[in-house]
């Protein structure tokens, strides 16, 4: 039996109602699907109770009340807690029943979810997003995606309330893997951005004045045009925490090590955000590197002589 | 007297014809501008003479048939041999000249220059490009200028010959200081791309459709876009030649260590890129770092099984 969606006939289960959560599963109950919630801390999915959805006590709970449960939680901890523990989502979930994991996580966590789910007559698809919050406020997130590819079709109408983009990578864990890809870019891109602001400070030049000149060129980049004029201003507000940012990279570097590749760069980008880390600004945004590489040449990029 | 420039009343001098000085050169030429050449190579510059540039036998004899006199060679020793030597082209200047050093060299040199030409009464400015060879051929190059504001502003006719954009960065050697925050970008910016890319590879993607999922994203960049297909399709044709953009990092970091800053991503650039060269790739593209990173992994990329 082919699976179809629509608000109508498909009740949707949602694990992790955290930053980016809440505003994916806002507009899953903005488009009418009725919902069913699970968070560790209630409080967060308050507003989301008093627009309509049901609250649950486990991830389980969730899924018996669910035909497609989405989960995006934080570690792969925790998508292992949530999925596949006791109280875990696969344990609720019927036959037919599908589970979309949108958490960054381990491409082999992903692989053996979709092994267990399988033998429960269980779909299981790795669906990782990036775009940010603001990406998943305004539903303009990019969704990459690895599992059955008819279920991945079927899905469409799931992924149209929250992405501007989703394309299938290919099967379990490929979803996780191109998000890394991605991640690799960032984390390597981040390291190029600081290093290059902090030689034209150094220079004695207008930041200002050279991203003119060099943003919309062959130096030019998303990070470069995004981040570049929050690092010049001093706003290391988290668009993504830098915590997070290691678990990916950590992920990354597990991956290749396994493959059998050297990775010196993203090694390197590694390093240097565990510096980030231990400098104390774990819990702000990515782009917060360049404290640490201010800090590590022997200035304070914040209280920096003009 | 205020410095006038036009086809009719300014003589240019130009020194260097390679694959940029050809094509900006004969912007100049086209715009009706009085051109005496001079070239290491002088079958280099015979399209231009049989355009109309006038030859001449050394950097001074051109000098001393010019009011501008530009230079775009390829080392800092090569700019210091055209500009300041014997037969350089400040030894033929009269006072009121302007030399233009378009090569990315040292800001230091810049300076030198600077200070060597105020001497005799001559202005020097630094204004290497960013662009390319297609955009020095389609006139549309980002100029970065260091020197002074008066002559950097006069000069806007010859800019505009040869840029889209041209912005004054500071005084002597910001413009060669902002051609190097460029190159840090580029350079870090591309193991990212090669490390990604290298990544999805092993993981068995495709990395066509990765490039969907990821190049428009928080993970985009200019490199991504215009070098990725290429890598992927086994293309290493130079935009831009390895052996040049070593010697734009060997700059950098000897700046960075002048001026007491720490580079750990670009010092790592600038090894893999000694790697690169190492293995035999010196006159390819600078995305054939790809080839140095899959060596190193023990693998031929050209050769990869698909």
């Amino acid at each position: 039996m082919a699976l179809e969606i629509s608000p109508q006939k498909t009740r949707v289960g949602f694990i992790g109602t955290g930053v980016m959560g809440r505003s994916m599963c806002g507009h899953l109950v903005a488009a009418g699907y009725q919902t069913t919630v699970y968070s560790r801390t209630k409080e967060k999915a308050t507003e989301l109770i008093e627009r309509g959805a049901a609250w649950a006590a486990s991830p389980r709970e969730v899924a018996a009340a669910a035909d497609v449960v989405i989960s995006i939680v934080g570690f792969p901890s925790d998508v292992r807690q949530v999925l596949l523990g006791e109280s875990g989502a696969l344990a609720g979930c019927k036959a037919g029943n599908v589970i979309v994991d949108m958490t960054t996580s381990e491409p082999s966590l992903a692989v053996e979810i979709a092994e267990q789910a399988k033998k429960r007559g269980v779909t299981s698809i790795d669906a990782p997003v990036s775009g940010g919050d603001v990406g998943a406020r305004n539903a303009t997130l990019s969704i990459m995606i690895g599992g059955d590819a008819a279920t991945v079709t079927a899905l469409e109408p799931i992924w149209k309330t929250m992405g501007a983009k989703w394309i299938r990578q290919g099967g379990p864990g490929a979803g996780q893997h191109t998000k890394m890809v991605n991640q690799i870019l960032i984390a390597t891109g981040m390291i190029g951005v600081c290093e290059a602001l902090l030689y034209g400070y150094k220079a004695g030049l207008n930041l200002e004045t050279v991203l003119e000149s060099v943003a919309s060129g062959a130096a030019g980049s998303w990070s470069l045009s995004n981040y570049g004029p929050r690092i010049i201003a001093g706003n290391f507000d988290p668009g993504f925490f830098v915590e997070h940012f290691i678990k990916d990279m950590g992920i990354a570097l597990a991956e290749s090590r396994r493959m059998g590749l050297a990775m010196p760069g993203l090694a390197l980008a590694e390093q240097l955000y565990q510096a980030v880390a231990a400098q104390g600004h774990a819990r702000k945004g990515t782009h917060s590197l360049m404290l640490a590489l201010a800090h590590i040449s022997g200035f304070d990029w914040l209280n920096r002589p003009k």
